[in-house]
C-alpha cells in the first residue's frame, strides 16, 4: 500500500509578518517521515476566514490527511474551528464534552472559565476531540482534517495523541502530571521510570509560567492499567 | 496606495521530509514587513513539476508579487526554472547572458564549466536576471515571479538585489569581493569602511568551504562611481 499523502495548513498572521518563526512544520515533517506518511504540501495563510476556508477545501480534497496548526485559542482572531465548520458545512457551538474538560481544568486551577476561554470549547458537530495533555483545550478531527494548536509544545503533544490513529494501531491512552520543577531536575528520575515501563512512552513538555519552570509529563500507551501504575509511581517521585 | 500583496513558494523535498528546516520564509517575512510588502501566503511543494507549475499559476494570478526559493542548482532535481517557463508558456534554454556570468566565474576559479553547471544558465526568454553576488548563478524575474536559490546565504543576497526594484527606488548596482578570512577578523575594518560611505550598503555573507572560513562582501548603491571607490578601498584593506 502506498504511504498516505498529507498536507499541512499553518494559520497565523504572526508567521507571515515574521514576528514568529514557525516550528511546527519542521516537527510534523519529521514525525510524518518516521511514520511513513508523506508530507506533500504545506500552506501558510493569515487569520482571514475566506483564505482559511479556501485552503482547507483545496487541501482536504487533494490529500488523505490534513493537519492544521494555529488559531484555536481564546482570542477574537482564533477562528480556525469556525472556518473548519464552514468548510464542511457543519454546525458549530460550545460543545458539552469539550466544555466539561475545560470546566474541570479551570476549577482545579481556581481560574474563572470565562467567555473567552469557552471559545476553546467550540467544536463542530461530528468532530472527535484530540487529547491535549499539556493545556487541556482540545484539538479535533473532522473527517480527514486534524485541527491542532499553534503553540509548539501543545502542537507536539496533540501530534503524539493523533499519530497512532493515523497509522492504524491500537487506541492510545494517556495521563499527564504537571510538575513545577525544571526539566534538568526531572530528567534522570523520569528516565529511570521510563526504563521500568518499556511499553509506555514518556513525554516531557516544558513550560515557563510566571517565572516558574516546569513540565507536563505525559505517559502514553495502550494498556490503561500499566499507565495507572506508572502514573502512581511518577506522582510519588515528585510529590 | 495599499501595500503590495505577496506570496512565497518554497520548493524542495528536503523541507517536506524534515531533513532541512526552512529558514527563507522567516527571513523573507521580516524583509517584506520592513519594506511594507504584505506576505499573505506561503506554499511549500515538493520537486514535482506538476505541483510546482500549479502552485506558480495559482499564486501569480492571485498576488502582486511571488517569490520562489529552491530548485535552481545544477542537479537533475533542480527543475524550478523549467517549471516557471512552462507556467508562462515561455521558451527556455541556456541563455548567453547567464552563461557569460558563470563562464567568467568558473574561469577565475579554474573550475570546469561542465554540463551540470550550465544548467544554472537555463533562463526563460523574457526574464531579467537577479544578481547573485555570493555564488554568481543568477536568479531571475519573470513578470511578477521572482525566482531565487534555496541556500539561505544566496537567497538573502538575492532578496537584497531584488527588493529595491519591488519598492520602486533607483536601480541598485553591486560589486562583490570574496575574502578568505573569518568574519570576526573582517568585521571591524569593514564597519569603519561602511561608516565612510553612508550612502552605500555593505553586506557580508559568510561561508565555510573545504575548512576555510570566508565571506563574500557585497557593496550596493545607486552611484556606480562611489561603489568603485569603496571597492578599491576594500580590496586594499584585505589584500
Amino acid at each position: 500500500m502506498p504511504n498516505p499523502r498529507a498536507a499541512m495548513l499553518v494559520i497565523g498572521d504572526e508567521i507571515l509578518s515574521g514576528r514568529t518563526r514557525d516550528a511546527n512544520m519542521h516537527y510534523l515533517a519529521n514525525e510524518f517521515t518516521k511514520q511513513g506518511i508523506d508530507l506533500k504540501e504545506v500552506r501558510v495563510v493569515s487569520d482571514e476566514a475566506e483564505d482559511i476556508v479556501a485552503a482547507l477545501n483545496a487541501l482536504r480534497a487533494a490529500y488523505d490527511v490534513v493537519v492544521t496548526s494555529g488559531g484555536i485559542g481564546p482570542t477574537h482572531d482564533d477562528i480556525t474551528a469556525d472556518c473548519v465548520a464552514q468548510a464542511f458545512g457543519a454546525h458549530i457551538d460550545v460543545r458539552d464534552d469539550a466544555r466539561a474538560l475545560l470546566q474541570a481544568h479551570y476549577d482545579r486551577q481556581g481560574v474563572e472559565f470565562n467567555a473567552a476561554r469557552q471559545r476553546m470549547a467550540r467544536i463542530p458537530d461530528g468532530a472527535s476531540l484530540i487529547d491535549n495533555p499539556v493545556s487541556i483545550a482540545p484539538g479535533f478531527s473532522m473527517e480527514n482534517v486534524h485541527v491542532m494548536a499553534g503553540v509548539p509544545a501543545v502542537f507536539q503533544a496533540m501530534v503524539a495523541s493523533l499519530l497512532p490513529s493515523l497509522t492504524g494501531g491500537d487506541p492510545v491512552l494517556s495521563q499527564s502530571l504537571r510538575i513545577d520543577r525544571g526539566e534538568g531536575e526531572i530528567a534522570e528520575p523520569l528516565a529511570n521510570l521510563a526504563a521500568k515501563y518499556p511499553e509506555l512512552s514518556f513525554g516531557s513538555y516544558p513550560f515557563q509560567r510566571n517565572g516558574v519552570y516546569g513540565a507536563n509529563i505525559v505517559i502514553r500507551g495502550t494498556d490503561g492499567g500499566q499507565i495507572d501504575h506508572a502514573m502512581a509511581e511518577l506522582t510519588q517521585l515528585f510529590d
